[in-house]
């Protein structure tokens, strides 16, 4: 079976465990039997070919063999912090971060947001995440990190990583990003504004706290257009994908 | 009125009318009045003042000012030729694709493509350009182009243009694209296969023709989100937009 399946917990010894939609998926959907092999990832990047030992109503018991050698290799670490946009957008968005590497989201708290992130929406978008990983390949989840309001997350830049706002503004941000910034391993913190823009007060703070504020285009994008297209530059950064799957 | 309505007819003279949903939406949803003045577009670059002369069941007539002096800056033309996705994939891909720049789409028809370019899906994909336009500033419309086998797709490319094809063993787009290219007013012209990828016979077809095989970040990437990707990339090295609005 090539399709992958999430652990919610790691293997304990060569034992472990698909609970809830995964074991339901792959016991009544697929209708694995005893014996069957699949591989299992529990998002840390480690993935693990498994033989089935039981099936249950809701859970799916494992034997796991010797972990595959993680190869996955990725662009610089983005942390990319987003004022979340509405509905169906936030589901998108947190696909299309995935497949294109970005390592951290961080639901923005601005002046002029309009989405919440609640518990309930933040799990719904840690399913989407394990989906698009699931889907594209991926063994390391994106991370879904607290809501945190501006202020909070500039003071969150370390020293020697790249800060970035995006500003219709600013400076083109192709003549900010450069291919050397993979091979160099510099960390990125990017902050996407709410669909009304940052405040001029918003944005003196990220300027005053190192960030470079940069222009992706010539409209005006939506926030997940713009999250996805600073993902998308980085990624255009990565090695190519190691053909091991 | 800072909402801007599309003219599927360009202004003869001083005379223009909005007709169908542009008409409906205008007259029924926002209530205009006689006399009252918005902005509209052709999709041509140019946009105009207009004052409300009549306003009918489907239709409202205007007197249109002299045009706004276009200042539509862009990145280098790009041509994305895409295996269309399915479903809501295809308008969410175009919507992007508008606010990110790209000048045209051209429906790839490919060996392992799913969806088929059918003319009320291209009527769709229209209108989905229209509203995204609207939505973002834009002016000019993403050209919808006629659906296109590979072969002849990659005959269409020009001397001195940059053909790319996107595929996951390519070099990285990164090293492919320079900040330069937009300044120097190259056009690019982008292949992206289906779900399955291309063949190798479209692949050696793309290559023979000239075209770079470009990798799009470490992980295998939706349709949707290789086209948005490779759009984002051009759309990165675009002058910032002017603040005219």
């Amino acid at each position: 079976m090539s399709e992958r399946f999430f652990l919610a917990t790691s293997p304990r010894g060569s034992a472990a465990s698909l609970t809830g939609d995964e074991a339901r998926h792959l016991g009544r959907v697929l209708r694995a039997k005893v014996g069957d092999t699949v591989r299992v990832f529990d998002g840390s990047g480690t993935e693990w070919p498994a033989r089935i030992d039981a099936i249950g109503r809701d859970r799916v018991d494992l034997a796991v063999g010797p972990p595959i050698a993680p190869v996955e290799k990725s662009g610089p670490l983005l942390t990319i912090a987003v004022a979340l946009p509405k509905g169906d957008r936030q589901k998108w968005m947190v696909e299309k971060l995935t497949e294109l590497a970005a390592a951290r989201l961080v639901p923005l708290v601005t002046s002029r947001g309009v989405a919440e992130a609640t518990p309930s929406a933040i799990e719904r978008l840690k399913r989407s995440v394990i989906e698009a990983c699931k889907q594209c390949g991926r063994s390391t989840l994106l991370e879904i990190g607290e809501p945190m309001p501006l202020p909070a997350c500039v003071a969150k830049k370390t020293a020697g990583s790249l800060g970035l706002v995006a500003n219709p503004g600013g400076i083109p941000i192709g003549d900010v990003i450069s291919p050397s910034l993979s091979r160099d391993g510099v960390g990125v913190l990017a902050l996407v504004g709410p669909e009304g823009g940052f405040t001029d007060e918003e944005l003196v703070t990220a300027v005053a706290a190192g960030f470079t504020a940069v222009s992706l285009g010539p409209h005006v994008l939506r926030v997940e257009t713009a999250a996805i297209a600073i993902a998308s530059m980085l990624a255009a950064t990565a090695p190519p994908m190691l053909p091991n799957r």
